[in-house]
């Protein structure tokens, strides 16, 4: 039996394939969960691993896999994934860069006839990057879905439920795509770092030892309307002055007391959004991240005074919804160690690292041993058209995941 | 022949009838340009004067009038004036008060066969709030339409071609509008005041002396982007951020240093406007008034520094489109002066005052003596659902413009 190797050509021809998948005339793609783009990408996938002869499967959370089974009964499987979808107008690499590594390894290991002691499974979970919740399908095979995250999702409830349908799913069928733990014997994720660090410090390979954990709210500031001539300025319950206060106050908070967290309001929309009325209605998306949770608890703590304060000094009413809450997570230290050492043996060099963006690995923390393998990010430029990875790096991360996986499958034995 | 009057019951029916089309459940009305139910208003117009034995007419850009013609040849036209379109989920009261009212002037003096010696005209005016450009009725009428303001209009170039389709108007065509001076005898408007003076003082009537002048500016800040959890605070280029800055900093500016006039960010929007993807794009729409076109002056040259500096300071470009300029405008002394003494000779306060709302009588100040009369606003709130003037304070409105028509007509004998 020959040793498993990453087929290259064969790699890279499907990587340009699933690249126009979606692709938009910047360079990037647009697959938000469920478009027809991301639901092309996943048809994609399926039928590239059964044209290769691999088993696939579609859970209850419309999390998409192919499978390489064991030969051995009742073996537990080793989880490879990341996910297919994109931010809106989004980059390339984020996420899709892993699902087909992971699809590469198993047709490695298929080509090569090794027969492992665990099956290999290439995942594509569902809406990882949140056009409706963020995490939804990694959550649901975990159980860390909680019912009420479900009520209130960061696209906004109605989305969730028209993307449900549109997928045929349904809310409640969607817990029915929790795994049992003890079927699992890991999990591997192979991503692009999305931040500068690598690129930076001209390293190949990160480690990734923890994830960052992130809160994120949706912020409706109700002021007085009104015309935006006959109004005087000391007359004025400004929604719009009261989100902008909001923005750059958090900011500073975060800026001059969290050195390391960051903070975004990613969205404003005013209402009713015309040159000549006073916004009457503001509604600002806000999140922060922070690497440990009493860090998260601190900030929310000063932010949502600040926040009250300034509208309160606006004269505008706030309504805070909370939209998600994700926990900082550690990866396993021993996957992570498995991970250096097969890199190292590769002549590649590598750097352990925070991640500061989520990815599904935090929630599989929960259940089983699990490792995140970054490659460099040109410019750490991430969601955005102009994310790119060099193929020499997307490369390197598929044959550490794969020499990850052999390691790993034979610790299992 | 009997003295006119305003049939009370009549004037009454027809405006509850005008205040539902386009109603909304809250108690406003949407009719924004060439929607269906300003068409629908339009049209009712039309039809009304029609049936009720006016003559009409509708100008190359869509004025919407209602003639009773004088008896004696070649004799001028006393426009009287204002708007059936609304702004976005506005108010049923801006504009719509002036129209009704105009035309139960020619109702009341056709009813008393009074033979004047001008023809009275009731025109609706053409997009006055600006969701295609605002005052395009007008200034087509007044021939002050500046062929460069089409090309940046306030609702986009593309808004204002489909607008124009839609109305079976052509762009050369609006120019075919203009009306030369010679024929007219004077304009009269009558207004909500859409600010809270007359009601603060219990006074009757406004009589106003002069149009705040306007300009408004559409800024697209263009930032980094980015991925919101792995882009450090200090590496971030947020057009969001800017866009804040930029608001509060202008908003500042005409607070302390230039009282009585005001500033208002009726519009922000962020792009991509994502949870988790520093905005890339913010589009800001900004606007200033002033009673001066000295002030206008030097309160762009303040804020266009401002946004300068702002944007650069947050490393984003800034690129800004002048999207109208609107001179201020005095109204004519010698109609003002009737207005008061017809006011008066009804027993009615008055008040001359300031508009800080544009109007179309703005555009006419420039080819005919036009005089602008003010009725109170309940609260002082415009472009609000909640914006409403007491029925009595309408009634009072359309008794004072008839006997300042009869006046006029009289004196241009």
């Amino acid at each position: 039996m020959a040793s498993p190797h990453i087929d290259a050509d064969a790699f890279r021809k499907d990587w340009e394939t699933l690249l126009r998948i979606g692709a938009t005339p910047d360079g990037g793609v647009d697959r938000p969960t469920f478009s027809d783009a991301h639901l092309a990408a996943r048809r994609w996938f399926l039928d590239r691993a059964k044209g290769a002869g691999l088993k696939t499967r579609v859970d209850a959370a419309a999390n998409h896999s192919a499978v390489l089974p064991s030969r051995r009964s009742g073996a537990r499987t080793l989880l490879l994934g990341s996910h297919l979808d994109s931010v809106r107008k989004g980059g390339g690499y984020d996420g899709a860069v892993g699902v087909v590594s992971a699809l590469h390894v198993l047709l490695a290991v298929r080509q090569a006839g090794a027969a492992l002691p665990v099956a290999l499974e290439a995942i594509d979970f569902t809406d990882e990057e949140g056009t409706l919740m963020g995490l939804l399908g990694s959550q649901a095979l975990c159980g860390t879905l909680r019912r009420e995250a479900l009520e209130t999702p960061r696209g906004g409830r109605e989305a969730l439920l028209a993307g449900l349908q549109r997928a045929e799913l349904s809310e409640d069928g969607l817990f029915g795509a929790r795994r049992d733990p003890k079927t699992l014997a890991g999990y591997l994720e192979l991503h692009i770092e999305q931040g500068p660090i690598l690129e930076r410090e001209r390293v190949d390979i990160g480690v990734a030892t923890r994830i960052v954990g992130s809160r994120s709210f949706r912020m409706v500031l109700q002021g007085g309307g009104g015309h935006a001539g006959t109004t005087p300025m000391d007359a004025r319950q400004d929604a719009g002055a009261a989100a902008a206060r909001i923005l750059l106050t958090a900011r500073d908070i975060v800026r001059r007391d969290f050195p390391g967290s960051v903070l975004t309001v990613g969205d404003v929309r005013f209402e009713p959004g015309a040159f000549n009325v006073i916004p009457k209605i503001a509604r600002l998306s806000l999140e922060f991240r922070s690497q440990d949770d009493d860090a998260l608890d601190r900030i929310e703590h000063a932010v949502m005074a600040a926040v009250r304060s300034e509208a309160g000094d606006e004269g505008v009413t706030v309504d805070v919804t909370p939209v998600a809450r994700w926990a900082a997570s550690r990866l396993d230290p021993g996957v992570s160690d498995t991970i250096e050492q097969v890199a190292r043996s590769l002549g590649l060099s590598t750097r352990r690292l925070s991640s500061g963006a989520g990815h599904d690995a935090e929630e599989l923390t929960a259940i089983t041993p699990s490792g995140l393998i970054f490659v460099p990010s040109v410019g750490g430029i991430s969601h955005d058209p102009r994310e790119f990875t060099r193929w020499e790096d997307v490369r390197n991360g598929a044959t550490v995941l794969l020499g990850t996986v052999l390691e790993l499958a034979e610790k299992a034995e």
